[in-house]
């Protein structure tokens, strides 16, 4: 079940820069936070019950410097949080969607997520997360 | 002083097609309306305190047939929730962003909006929006 949006990743090239102008427009800045996984530095905002999560690439090989390679520095993904990410992967299969991530991987914050095919979603790249157990 | 991610504006081709995928998604659909002054009709889901608002063009001339037209179908703006859009116009303006609307102007729900030039945001497309009083 879909809960709220959790946060909205949008791709940037200067992570410093943009906490800046993030700041003057007035969001609450929380944090900075380095994914491995992804090769991505992360600066989170809070706005209500959701965030902005800045993407930049600390890495040329990084998907978010793969992204702005094409596309420039923009919107990139809408994450919606679930209970339960396997359990979402198997409705959201069983509708007929296509997922870029059949089982849970581990995100910022230690997060569970799961990447919906934006071919599936209308052109929208969809995330689908949940606090990670333990 | 922003509240709460107010909605999503996605871009779409097909209004029906659209709302049935987001159904299927697990969003929970609230209704459609047209606003004559931006020629599209619009469809709302609710995700926690947010939303989803799908956008069809009701006329070639719409700006949102030309966004298609250059980029298809896909996100098109993010709506921050304030308590006065005259005062935010003012405050950001203040801050050096360039803004569209230079004045508050009526979106869909009656709600008086206004859009930051994507420019002074890193290529993501900003509203300002608030409930119209009276």
């Amino acid at each position: 079940m879909i809960k709220k949006i959790d946060h909205l990743g949008i791709a940037v090239t200067d992570l410093q820069e943009a906490i800046e102008t993030y700041k003057k427009i007035g969001l609450e800045f929380v944090g900075t936070e380095v994914v491995d996984e992804q090769k991505v530095e992360t600066a989170f905002f809070k706005v209500g019950e959701s965030y902005f999560e800045l993407l930049a690439a600390t890495d040329p090989s990084s998907p978010i410097a793969k992204f702005i390679e094409k596309n420039g520095g923009k919107m990139h993904h809408i994450a919606l949080a679930v209970d339960d990410v396997q359990q979402e992967i198997e409705r959201l299969s069983g509708e007929g969607f296509q997922m870029i991530d059949k089982s849970p991987r581990v995100g910022a914050h230690n997060n569970l997520i799961a990447f919906m095919h934006p071919k599936a979603t209308k052109g929208v790249l969809l995330e689908v997360c949940s606090k990670k157990a333990g």
